[in-house]
């Protein structure tokens, strides 16, 4: 095979600037470690990761199988199945008593297609959007992805690890496009409080901001519902998902819904960026809003909500700090300082001499990160036991 | 429900501004008209659409089926299922004789994931990328979506409606990233010669570029097989797809080589804007390079060439130009100069009057393109006939 040059020899075969912006995982560097472990023999508790346990609800397997059957798995309209649209709305209508047009609704290849797509229709190159740190890390490099810039302001437990108008006016400039919130969030399971989320679309608003409620862990709340961005505006874009609270994390479905004046845009985009989402996925999601799978999905729920109970007295025995007992998701952000002020390594020690794999705060951001760590609890409660004993042998040894 | 103004009254509640660099499809308007008319009762011949009539082979439908049965439908890896990978990367070496190492094989959303990837890792704000006019309209919008510029190239049959050496260096400038070439074509359906294929990308690293290479029409070939870009260099970015060839439109899956220098961009990338691919699309495709599958795939690739022969000949009967006779893909793309001025209105009025769906030229681009329209022969032989039958009286008619 004759060759033309090897790569690095060349003026422009580069990688793009904005690659250079978006940080690596570091918890990949813990997964890695975890599986060679693992193909050691060592048994390793996972609570690293961001993905319900559970298999996906039956009634949406045989949904699926049923489509997938027929062979006629085809593209559908960009904009997803109007039938499914329909449902979604009508999900907003029944769970949030809001009407949100069909036509407002985007179905797309998971939350992540939905951040394309709101960011895509939205963003231009230099703009500027506000977010918590600790926050969700992909969501700063979907802005990065289209050459935008990322203020994160530093958070902490007096508001609830959550954006508050204040900080939004003070932080505001001439470059910012709008405000980003995630309530629930990731990693940190506090909510926004439903007053607090009105005012700050309220100020977003009077800024002449767009504003991103991404709200994909909803449903999985154990305490007061969480309130949608929808249920005080209907200029906000709302990025939801069928993977958390439906468990359907391996179908890559999700959905967008966008202010009407976007409609065209995000009609334009998903036609060129996605063609459409997975059929099967969305035949399959179908059957999501069933009453059965919802009933399914209540005692998944309160399955979670024991977990959590059960790990956050655990960890605050042990000594860790959390200052706000996590409202929803299924993570709790633990602050570590009295073991450690390099909670990166302390998670590296924990794997290797325990076998118990949870992630490092400096994954979410860099405030206060090196004294925080994410422990998710998506995986039973024997297996939380186990990890909690390997922890409090772990913390004896130091 | 309080609103704090609506839509348009604000500030940067905007549509970003690299949506206006995006054309909406003519043929949607058309698709509408169709749907319209089919409610009416008509019958409507489809020959508008990219999408192979047949359904996805039984053999890749067993297989997921039997990953959907087992509820375990999880995230998998960014960048695709090992095992995928590695049967992709051995379905090179047998069909082409190319090594290509499993690490430089991204599984993707789709052919639309893999470009979002490509050129999301490749390509800053500014640059230009050169494609041939006509070519596939989403080509130019990925490039738009990281606010890149299109420089497109007429070329024509003396050509094959491919970009040639002389056509690259001739428009190659300051701001030239790389060129973007896909044989077989859509919408011409013909292929860049072995021989020009390998100086056009010669050519390419001559200058620095990248060189981008859609072969998403691979394996649906008529005569002599295609040569992949990897022939003849590692320093290219193939996109090609399950979609097509495979039969796997609704599955959205499909994948991306990266030269060895962009994998960990890709890497990063994809965590980031895929999560992963749908789980049970790649459990699917795990048997798409199945013996049997492969032998089912070759009846229908005889299939579309008798349709192929049929349609060219009898449309060359009835007094339209195709300069070549189209060696690849499910498309002909035919000259109408002798009957009209305007594709569009012809392709309007075709559907009106006989019920026939064409794709009108200029959603390809702007050169010659009123005098062009797209036939699919992605339906079965009787259908075509029936097609043409109907076309003939329209000419007659007018």
């Amino acid at each position: 095979m004759p060759d033309f040059g090897t790569s690095g020899d060349s003026m422009s075969l580069r990688v793009a600037e904005r690659i250079s912006g978006i940080q690596p995982f570091y918890v990949m560097e813990l997964l890695r470690r975890a599986k060679e472990l693992e193909a050691d023999g060592k048994d390793i508790i996972h609570m690293e990761i961001g993905e319900p346990d559970f298999a996906t609800p039956q009634t949406i397997l045989k949904a699926a199988l049923a489509h997938t059957a027929t062979g006629d798995v085809k593209y559908t309209p960009a904009a997803g199945l109007t039938e499914l649209r329909q449902k979604i709305a009508a999900f907003y209508r029944r769970r949030y008593g809001v009407n949100i047009p069909e036509q407002r609704v985007f179905v797309t290849p998971g939350a992540t297609g939905a951040f394309l797509l709101a960011l895509g229709a939205s963003l231009n190159p230099g703009e500027e959007v506000l977010m918590a740190d600790p926050c969700y890390p992909c969501n700063s490099n979907f802005v990065q992805l289209y050459d935008g810039k990322t203020r994160t302001i530093p958070v902490d437990a007096d508001s609830h690890y959550q954006l508050t108008t204040k900080l939004i006016e003070r932080h505001w400039s001439a470059e910012t496009k709008g405000v980003l919130i995630a309530s629930p969030s990731n990693p940190t399971g506090t909510l926004i409080p439903r007053a607090e989320l009105q005012k700050t679309i309220e100020a977003t608003r009077r800024l002449g901001g767009c504003f991103y409620s991404d709200e994909i862990y909803h449903g999985l709340v154990y305490g007061e519902k969480a309130a949608t961005a929808l249920e005080f505006s209907d200029d906000v874009f709302v990025i939801n998902s069928f993977s958390k609270y439906f468990g359907m994390t391996g179908w890559r479905i999700g959905w967008l819904i966008v202010p009407e004046l976007f409609i065209e845009a995000a009609e334009k985009l998903s036609q060129n960026i996605f063609i459409s989402t997975s059929s099967d996925a969305q035949h399959a999601a179908l059957a999501a809003f069933d009453e059965s799978t919802l009933a399914e999905l209540e005692d998944r729920r309160r399955e979670f909500e024991k977990r959590r109970d059960f790990l956050y007295d655990a960890l605050v025995r042990l000594g860790f700090d959390i200052p706000i007992k996590p409202a929803g998701a299924f993570y709790i952000y633990a602050r570590c300082a009295k073991f450690t002020d390099d909670s990166f390594q302390f998670a590296l020690d924990l794997l290797e001499n325990e076998g118990v794999a949870v992630t490092p705060g400096k994954d979410f951001g860099l405030h206060e990160a090196h004294h925080a760590l994410r422990f998710a609890y998506t995986t039973s409660l024997d297996r939380l036991a186990e990890a909690v004993r390997r922890l409090e042998r772990f913390l004896d040894a130091r």
